[in-house]
């Protein structure tokens, strides 16, 4: 498809970006072409935007970052053989390389090669976004643009809370930005029996309420750890999911998790973390899992349903959208954590 | 504590039971007396009320039988420690040796030497029963005293449906008697996307949908292979709870599982059955449990604490409160598939 | 390449094979052609060789069978970029769809629209094979040619075998042909305490024990439920590896495996199975599983660093080398059973 | 039984311990009085015999010390039934409540309110030992005196080990005290295709040799995270036994785990730990699990069976035979690292 196209840029090295007019990509063989119906903004989009260490260390301007959304196949590669015109999808954001160790065992997520759309390639904040074929994931026509974009960061959640047990135990989530938010929805919808949700900002404390937090702590005003202990009967906590960063914050999910318990750590802290390991981890006998991106599909397949059946309703943290001009005022309200959600409409 | 009490009997070797005036039975060391507040009617107590061929091989009359029931503790054993007047329970049923391979692994449920109360001693249809204190399951004080009582089949639902995954899966329950109507709400309550319930009877079918099925499906009128495979896409079922015993409903399970989902078998077919194991099992990679019992104690805290959070409500299927006296209606309606679960009030 | 080549040709609809020059097969894009070192007969090929109610049923005559081999790569496509000539590999030999829901969640060995090589496709009894690229695994340089060739069928053995827990575990392997033979060596190497083999053939059970079987029992002289009994002190073996597929012998193992055991079936009855399901399977609390073909590529690795770490030495059960042109020979040892693995030489 | 016995006694709040004639303990009804056969010096002994901070906390002199032993059953209480005079034993050495959620679920290693004989009770350094009898493990009649004494120990290497896939895996074992080097015989027998060695002093990883390492590091002559980065094709490994305790190799050990792979942790470092948490553990999703005791009994059962079976031979690693009044050349091996295991026998 030729002609040109609104974009967000990440312009030049430093903070913002652009929304210009760029060619519309074009796809190798291998490819697809999709129109974006919904595109939405993550956190490592703000870090991108706000051009933190991270950002200046990874990405190379000018480029279209972005990478969650949905939107309409509209033209296929030579051979792409199982997508057509009119499909209705999304995509996995990881880019594998089917060779390594982990990618021989189907352990696709923690390929020691990936790439990263929007990150490592050109991305979604557009009108249309190129991609490989077997990176997409069809949705049922009957899903909502702005649900559907949202599936890969609620990818996150799931394949944090689901790595484990969840029916009938009692689970904290600890920091609730968009993907605590889905994981205390996730956890509810799973069986737990207590879902505490704990963060600073009263906002988001009761957005995570609406998703399903049967118990809401605000941190600053409460002791998170003796809270947790109390609401166990002084026993803690069976599942944690730290989403928080924080050092401090995932030491005391550390300290509040039960013995037996489960870690399961989504976050990325800027620094090293110190631990009692001894008292902590080894006394305690518990399991501390590192969480990345989602398993190539087998929690598309998980989150998908969860929506599809209305077992997981994320419609209460999709709390802002705006057009793609409006970018700035969506970076903004991510940025003083005055939002769940905020989806862009090409 | 000295005295009679009132007790259901099954008094002769041949069909129905008696209400009799028996002694209040005294308590060795390690046990406890228990006043029962609820007891309910397991299908297992219908087989000996009806005195089939297992019950002539099995249970010795006189006896008082019965299994299932919430109480107060009223007398302790001389080296009971963790119990004591006034504490609210019910009981695990299986009275285990301690020594065999498999209790040395911690799994109680399927001891070599187990015995069960009501079946191989004297059981809980009555106002008062005495046992081990190692087998009680202390109660939240807010449970409801006929809620409390069907925990131990509850337990057998919990057991079948949380053996594996169940979050954003199909499931199917063949067979919607009580224990089946309790599988259909814990699969809802775990997250399961599809929860499609089997069975001939129309009345428990309305129930099951009461419980949380999101499809039921009459044998009698529909094949069910063919409906379970039009309602997942052609792909088949990720996991069947088999708990009819029927022949036939348990190899239609067999053609319905999915390529690599679970078949969890806790029905005990009266004759052996005949299963196409090259095409429906080893070519299908799937994975079949016998499930027996509840897990000790680890199902009954899941059962506990997905009542009590209110993850599953149980009460549409308790469908009839009946008195002690009143224990022949309660059978009736068991032999007639005309309820769910059925109370009797001592 | 061009020219002939030889290859053992399923020529019509009825017993036996024939050697013929046939052209050296073409590649497509995403191919690779691979110069033939070493081949292997397996169960599988012994019935398209003899003409059976299944071959009949499934294969095309004309054409080239087998598909256990090692080989060198001669050609490459355009569009394979991870092999080039000089490559010493093998194949797994399913061809997987990569689209339906057990492709998506990695689960390739159970896809549901696999294709096998040498079944529904020409196969590498010859001197050249062509195969997707995907399909093939790398062999370390210093394997020797005949034990890279029976990595495939050891696959399946190690599919079965680890498939759940093995050390410290007594596991009985019921069915010593090749896979069984393999089976006993790979639950040795993996800690079993005790490796019960159980057979009819005194040759095949004298080749179990010099593959690790600690005991060797004669079915036909013992009965092997009383013999497995008596030396797990009653209590029954923890895992059963059945690869017999007979009715009769598939019910020894149901019988004798332990309460909370595991019944692992790679073997094809012929015949539905009748089994005790209510005594068997419910009440032991056993779990069953359906094992085809290997884990893609988890089980290939393992098989690799099994036999690369010198763990299983499958020396003792490759009992007889032969050149292409002698395969009647070859075939005719499987039919007699006086064999384990027979390897032909191109 | 009356009169007195020698023992090793832990006479006061400092270093040193002192041979001394005490009384042979008196048994409850519950208990049994054990006849010692054998016992060995574990390093939890060496830290009390040394007096550090963390002995000076928790134990209460004066009092026997020491933990593992076998012997023979001379007495026992009245209401012991499984046990009787001339019963060959070694004793799980943690004491558990029974009653806090993790009993209840059957994760007795973890209980909240652990006790461990020979540190909060008196213990096994004497001629005789009183214990109940719920704590008691069956021993078969050949095995010799040295071999189940040290069977403690090595149940914390069998669950460190074996709390994961090990078959066709890579193992490093980081830290060659007792533990590290039966984890080393532990790995090798449940199929592990490389198991490393890593530690600084010759003597041990010489030991570590002889106990079925393939390989040693020397990690004050190589880097080990180098070398085992270098072994496993620049992959890392796929399981690490954290031995050590040391926070520099503890990190090493993060460092040279593969993507998706496990740590499991036995050691109980000293001071916090600082670990690069985002790198190591969330973007390789590896899991990280806390290890304490032994599994109740499931490791018992293991570990009786591996040495039983011939599978693990010990003998390497125990280096030295002494008297009971020999104890203190005994701790001086222990505080020099000189030996494999010492074993004392009264």
């Amino acid at each position: 498809m030729n002609g040109n196209m609104k974009a967000i840029v990440k312009h030049h090295r430093g903070p913002g970006a652009q929304l210009q007019e760029v060619p519309i990509p074009e796809i190798s063989e291998d490819e697809v072409l999709i129109k974006v119906k919904a595109t939405s903004i993550c956190g490592t989009d703000v870090h991108i935007y706000n051009w933190d260490e991270w950002s200046a260390s990874r990405v190379h301007p000018p480029y279209v970052f972005g990478h969650e959304f949905s939107g309409e196949v509209v033209e296929v590669g030579e051979i792409v053989s199982n997508y057509q015109p009119g499909d209705y999808v999304s995509a996995e954001t990881h880019l594998i390389c089917g060779h390594c160790p982990q990618c021989l065992v189907g352990q696709y997520h923690i390929c020691e090669n990936t790439k990263i759309i929007g990150v490592d390639t050109q991305g979604c904040f557009a009108e249309y976004v190129a991609l490989p074929a077997s990176n997409l994931w069809r949705n049922p026509a009957d899903m909502p643009s702005d649900i559907a974009s949202i599936q890969e960061p609620m990818g996150n959640a799931v394949h944090t809370v689901l790595n484990g047990e969840v029916a009938g135990m009692s689970v904290a989530v600890i920091g609730c930005g968009p993907i605590g938010l889905m994981a205390a929805g996730v956890a509810k919808a799973a069986g737990a029996s207590q879902v505490l949700a704990i963060d600073l900002n009263p906002y988001r404390l009761e957005l995570a309420k609406e998703m399903g937090a049967t118990t809401i702590i605000h941190a600053g005003e409460q002791d998170p750890v003796d809270e947790a202990r109390r609401l166990t009967n002084g026993h803690g906590v069976d599942v944690i999911c730290e989403m928080s960063g924080h050092p401090v914050a995932m030491d005391q999910g550390f300290k509040m998790v039960t013995n037996g318990g489960r870690v399961s750590i989504l976050s990325l802290p800027t620094q090293p973390v110190t631990l009692d390991v001894t008292n902590d981890i080894v006394f305690k006998g518990i399991t501390v899992q590192g969480i990345t991106g989602r398993k190539m599909y087998e929690t598309w397949q998980q989150v998908s349903r969860l929506l599809h059946s209305g077992q997981v309703n994320v419609e209460p943290m999709i709390t802002h959208h705006l057009s793609l001009a409006e970018f700035e005022k969506g970076f903004q309200l991510m940025n003083e954590g005055k939002c769940g959600k905020v989806v862009l409409h090409p």
